[in-house]
């Protein structure tokens, strides 16, 4: 098979640590993969790039379409613009999609039959990052919102639970307070959702949609909503299948892709070799399969689960009172590897 | 004791079956209340007043500067402004407490121990309400953040603390996204934090911080946040703690307080007979200990207490495999009047 080209930043933080042992696992698996690794994130803001993304990286992405991404850190302050977000953006990737899915008893959860999608709107919302300083005493944020965005993501929601064999897409914004902008997203919900009468479909206003999800994910089989909700309620989830160190997701575009784990770059245990590296390894299964090497993405993903199930658990799911043995993250990797 | 003044909203949905159980409560106990009531919602915003409130609305709450309020469901569409909304900005109630608290055994929960109060900003943020149709494709909401408006409910948050022996605060913010506005929250709490050493003080982003609260809420003191996600969390922990039909909010100003369950108006629910009047009951301690009415307001917790012990649950705790009694909206009214 020829080699796909991929391009991949190996973040700050823990970032370096859990992308060296997937690519350990990409390539042990046999994944027909071409990776340029760019640098992106501290080492380039300082260089002077506000974005932290400079002309290689622009050119490699514009080459491969298709980003393998660790956790980046934004130096807060400084007038340092989200790096994540512009990629977001430049690159239109317009919906992200975050599977979370109990492993029990691999994984230790009080929600065993978790098996839940949420699919996030990711360009636009409070992330267009438009802020004002309006009087000295005044700061301001614009919350934006498009028609054509918000059909985006919905139709896309909704073609996701079709493809995936899914049977109920609920809808959560907060329209009892914003009429227009959460309104128009869930109006369009409304529409769109006329033309898929084989979806089940149901709304319900975030606060409590949030409270119910967190109290009984296994209720939920698809959740589709705004950037910042989304933003929220997807760590909720994730860390109820026992981590948010667990997920990976896929932020999806007409021209191009970008996969990395839900979690951020957790600078304080960062060079310790405990990070788990499972989140970054699931967004490479999610990229194998956008890739159509459906083979390996599923012999990594049984890998990796035959590894929790055998008990060997990073430090973030690792509890003491059970069976279970504590590893790092090279261990981890050398166990799924073992496994494939 | 002389009887003091209050105004009273009775609400829609299921705000008057629970608000004349909650009044029974309080004339059993021997609150000392003079309660005026006001018609507000649906039936005001349909005699043409957009905010819900009509003038004698407004001169009761001048005169009494006390409110407490069933829930109200403001009408989707047509151009109507959330009444809470309006009651809260013109009465300069810039607090919303919300303590949440595990009641276990009486009420069964993962969580025995959760014992939370958040502190949620209760004027600004994405509530000013402020959107606009820029183009025929986007709408725009502004999310506005004050320096004082950040002070006042930061400062609350630390005197709250000291006054109710609380040991610790975290932040909760968006700041890697939103420098200005979130970041202005965040550097707020840091800067008066200063002045309060002996409470410990800690910052998480809300995406990780709402999933270790709904994860591990036990982990908690109090939270401090900013109006939308202080709605959010606020509904996320009282249903950890067995319903958000369970928990009270007290609204706070220097000139005035609205007190209110954190639940809506449950319109599904309404006329039934089956409404869990917990939250609004809880409303009413707050109130009482507000006007320093503590004995009776201690009076009414225990009693409550008591009722939920003695296995008497309404419909939102009930669970059919224990052996507690499934109760009405009247009949636990009378089980907390019975053990007052
Ligand atoms: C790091 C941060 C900008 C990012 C976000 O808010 O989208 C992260 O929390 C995520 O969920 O991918
Ligand atoms: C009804 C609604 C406007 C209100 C809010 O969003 O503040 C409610 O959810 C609450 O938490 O008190």
């Amino acid at each position: 098979m020829p080699k796909v080209p991929i391009t991949v930043a190996i973040g700050d933080g823990i970032g370096p640590e859990i992308m060296s042992q997937t690519l350990r696992v990409l390539e042990a698996a046999g994944a027909a993969l071409a990776p340029e690794f760019i640098e992106v994130g501290e080492a380039v803001y300082r260089a002077g790039h506000s974005s932290g993304i400079g002309p290689e990286a622009w050119e490699s992405l514009r080459r491969t379409r298709v980003l393998l991404k660790a956790p980046i850190t934004t130096p807060l302050g400084g007038g340092y613009k989200s790096l994540n977000v512009t990629l977001r953006k430049t690159l239109g990737l317009y919906a992200n999609v975050r599977p979370c899915r109990s492993l029990f008893p691999a994984v230790a959860t009080r929600h065993p039959t978790l098996d839940v999608v949420i699919i996030r709107e990711n360009e636009e919302d409070l992330y267009a990052g438009i802020e004002h300083q309006q009087t000295p005493d005044v700061v301001q944020c614009l919350k934006l919102v498009s028609r054509s965005g918000c059909e985006k993501i919905v139709r896309f929601a909704f073609e996701y639970a079709r493809r995936h064999g899914r049977r109920r897409i609920t809808c959560m914004t907060k329209d009892n307070i914003m009429k227009l902008t959460d309104g128009l997203f869930h109006r369009v919900f409304m529409e769109i959702g006329r033309q898929y009468p084989d979806i089940e479909q149901d709304h319900q206003i975030i606060d409590i949609g949030a409270a119910r999800l967190a109290d009984t994910p296994e209720r939920y089989d698809m959740v589709v909503t705004m950037n910042l909700y989304g933003d929220i309620i997807s760590d909720i989830v994730a860390q109820l299948t026992g981590s948010v160190g667990l997920a990976g997701s896929a932020n999806i575009g007409d021209h191009g892709a970008l996969f990395e784990a839900i979690h951020g770059s957790a600078p304080d245990i960062a060079g310790q070799n405990v990070a788990n590296p499972s989140g970054l390894l699931q967004a490479a299964v999610l990229m194998l399969g956008h890739l159509g090497q459906h083979e390996v993405a599923a012999r990594i993903h049984n890998a990796w689960l035959c590894a929790l199930e055998d008990g060997l658990h990073p430090a973030d799911i690792y509890r003491a009172d059970t069976s279970r043995a504590k590893v790092s993250t090279t261990e981890f990797a050398d166990a799924v590897i073992a496994r494939l």
